[in-house]
């Protein structure tokens, strides 16, 4: 297909316009050679918020009411542009974010993957929620009226750049593409760790945006050099929610934003995870080697730069634990430093190893081999007492890398009390053997309290983008447990119900008239019925 | 059946203990005769909201893990023991609002047959939303997990009684029911309005707690002489959400304090509607005066304290709206009083009709007869133009009670344009006719953006439970219009999803197990498959 040589220019996409932002400049750095990259990108200031949001409200009701097939249309060219883009894009990706070639490969085969997902979705109409109430004109003491309902896209949506995704959950990442396939234009703004690799994406989403004839307000993309732009987006009258993954810091302050608008909105911020690992007795026994190393395995990888990043390990103190230790520390202390994605995210995960290192209740157990060159992520295990860690609020922060800190428990009750007082979780792991069954049944409903995804005998970094995932979790995970932010229930985050009354079938949209022009599954009064023609 | 003489006590319900508040007293007050009803309560403190939400949280585990059949059979039981007060609530609900008698027996039937549609909800099982994505063991270049996901309940909630539904939406009311079918602990703050009836419906909750068995944590009931235990509620960190139908100045304040927690949760406020009722130009000119009759029904059903209340009539000027406010204004002026629910709201009622009646942009078209007596609410319908509306925010306010406002407009994009300025609403009505399908196409996108429930040639009075029903809308409307707070999607407000990745099934819940023990439709591989038996 056609190449994107195509240079990089620095400006946003404003709709279809390329604007050149004048509030500050900035440019991509390489983590990796520790040099800055071209161009130079000038950060957007307040009017271009103000103009990005005119142009999605322009474009909202056409976009939510476009036919199924032309949304899906637009996720899927999406998908194909981003592919088209070619090495353009992952050298760009890889020179911006000091991650593999191998991984972006990876993480564009899942953004593009997402597009098309949710095109499917789209296509299927079940996000819908088709409803009919047949009208009951002889009910005593009154006639019930006709009603039917359905999902209808909630307004512009604001998405916010991730910096560990500079593809999957960036400008056309599980956001974007969930919010799209709702019927919401967005307003991106990129994540200034990769302003390059957003811009080609970006370029390719309104080229998508183009070529499906769709107004121009469904897609902008806005630079920043500051957090003015990201606050006066969140500010917006015309923005109706908000999708952000990034830091817990970042996350609480755009909620702040959001819940002091005139008219407050939904912010659904993926934040802070330290997704404790469970070694259970009878497994810790019969293999605390072998997890020992299948856990370092997931802690270093992508420099530990995961949400779903298994930060804490919790286990009862014993020989099982010793070799679990032992094996881990052998693995480690020969796990090379990887690069991290930024300066500050590297000077981050430094202070916040420090912090173990220097703690008085707190004992390395191990760090990876030490190398020379910027930004180099080195991996550490420490290890504390339950005592300790319930004490010291500090410990159950999150280290954002390649750092976990093993939590020696006295017994199984105090792996249960340490889980009672854990914050909310993306995940959390049980390793297990059949005999641990009894133990596990007593640690389910804590877990499923605490976390929005609980694995067996697996590693919680891998997130599948299906049906049945959730990545989400009560508060500090998210700021909104009831969603996820990958897989297909992810569009519910960015639609509300509408019911219409006794309307009359030329004024009722399709998916509610009589007949189901549709064909969509509907509950009709109160029982699900499929489409005469199955749509799929 | 049994009939329930115990005397009313004054005290709280906080699991199974009788508690008497010991933080200030109140008593109810019968509006229409102005006198103070016995007994005395007394006011809870910030100890008893600790000791409810204990047991709500020690409850919590074991509720949501009910079997389905254990969780309808509550709701039934509730019902049921509703039904057993027999007229002892009848009367005491009916002395305490100052509603009839028919209005109360209806909204009693409301309430049981709210509850019983939440018991076949959960008998369903289709809120568990059950989903499996198969493992994919062969796949490249990593197998896919096994992943399944249900919903849960998000933990206890919160409950505020509403001052206008002293029944359906109190302590046993829609809030209650979708919660507990959830499976979510509820502890409700009676409202001072109605504790006579709060503290009866709390008796046959409580005692269908104890029938089926259940935790006394799983309900409990406080009463409170200020704001300090609302916030004290709110604020603990066990409860996980919060149902509310009220003011918006109680609503907010409510936001405001969950937003503040260390742990945010939502908040489903319903607030404040206006209830915008549009007279196309074709309807109004064939059948002005017949709509400003039944117009006027509506307004004054209730004494106009509905939340669906038509507060706002938009119409362009002209004959047929002559017609519409001669009608409606020789109908109102037969209007009787109507009892209002207490003083405070009667006293607001007043001040917002002087506030109407004072404003020199505004015209009086008539008001109902004056009665003498306590709290009479006198009906009131007033006019005003588009410019003056949009330039005067006080008068987009909402006035509670029999109040109503026509606003003139001078053409068909004027209605459009004033459409576009309103705050968010529960409803919108377009009363229209065949010729009016063009003018009803051009306004439809708007009204869906600004309302959860849109009505044709009906009044917005009147909201069915069932399926299809959405009581919800944007800001001010409700404090999340992806939720509503009427009809069997209410359940979702409470419930949030978790997902087990290669869980053994022994550890499986029994949703999600290999099988179907549970009989329920489910999503496989992104398919819905039903259950080999129907359930229903």
């Amino acid at each position: 297909m056609a190449t994107h040589s195509e240079a990089l220019t620095g400006e946003m996409f404003i709709g279809a316009a390329r604007v050149r932002g004048t509030a500050g400049t900035f440019r991509a750095h390489d983590p990796a050679r520790g040099t800055w990259l071209e161009p130079v990108y000038g950060g957007g200031a307040p009017a271009d918020v103000e103009r990005a949001c005119t142009l999605a409200w322009e474009a909202f009701d056409a976009f939510r009411d476009t036919d199924l097939e032309t949304r899906a249309r637009l996720l899927d060219t999406a998908a194909q542009r981003i592919l088209d883009l070619g090495d353009t894009l992952i050298e760009r990706a890889c020179a911006e974010s000091g991650l593999p070639r191998g991984r972006i490969e990876g993480e564009r085969g899942r953004t593009v993957g997402q597009l098309r997902l949710f095109a499917e979705v789209v296509r299927g109409g079940e996000w819908l929620e088709a409803r009919i109430d047949s009208a009951l004109p002889q009910r005593q003491p009154a006639p019930r009226p006709d009603l039917r309902q359905r999902h209808i896209a909630v307004g512009p949506v604001a998405v916010f750049g991730a910096s560990n995704f500079p593809l999957a959950f960036s400008v056309a990442g599980g956001d974007t593409a969930s919010a799209l396939a709702a019927g919401c234009p967005v307003v991106v703004k990129a994540h200034n760790a990769h302003p390059g690799t957003s811009e080609l994406v970006g370029r390719a989403l309104r080229q998508a945006v183009a070529d499906c004839g769709l107004h121009e307000g469904v897609f902008s993309l806005l630079f920043a050099s500051g957090t003015v732009v990201g606050a006066a987006l969140v500010a917006d009258p015309r923005i109706k929610s908000v999708g952000f993954t990034g830091s817990r810091r970042g996350g609480i302050a755009l909620m702040q934003v959001a819940a002091a608008r005139a008219e407050p909105i939904p912010v659904f911020a993926e934040m802070s995870s330290i997704n404790p690992v469970y070694l259970l007795p009878a497994a810790l026994a019969a293999r605390g080697a072998d997890i020992g190393r299948k856990f370092v395995a997931s802690l270093t990888l992508g420099a530990g730069q995961f949400c779903t990043n298994p930060g804490l390990v919790l286990a009862v103190d014993g020989p099982g634990l010793e070799s679990f230790l032992e094996a881990a520390a052998t693995v480690l202390r020969d796990s090379p430093c990887a690069t991290m994605l930024t300066p500050g995210i590297h000077a981050a995960y430094e202070e916040g190893v420090e912090r173990l290192v220097s703690h008085s209740k707190v004992t390395a157990i191990a760090r990876g081999v030490a190398t020379s060159g910027p930004n180099q992520g080195r991996a550490a295990l420490f290890a504390t007492d339950a005592d300790s860690f319930l004490n010291e609020p500090v410990l159950q922060e999150e280290v954002f890398g390649a750092s976990s800190l093993v939590v020696r428990c006295k017994s199984v009750e105090e792996l249960r009390s340490v889980t009672e007082r854990l914050e909310g979780q993306l995940t959390a792991t049980l390793q297990m053997d059949d005999a641990d069954l009894p133990v596990a049944r007593q640690l389910l409903p804590v877990l499923e309290r605490r976390a929005g995804r609980i694995l067996v005998n697996g590693f919680p970094t891998g997130v599948e983008v299906g049906h049945a995932m959730v990545h989400g979790g009560p508060f500090p995970a998210t700021s909104d447990p009831r969603a996820t932010s990958v897989g297909s229930l992810a569009i519910r985050r960015f639609l509300r119900p509408v019911c219409y009354q006794d309307m009359p079938q030329a004024l009722l949209p399709e998916a509610l008239r009589d007949g189901n022009p549709l064909e969509l599954w509907r509950r009709v009064d109160g029982q699900l019925v499929p489409p005469a023609t199955p749509r799929r």
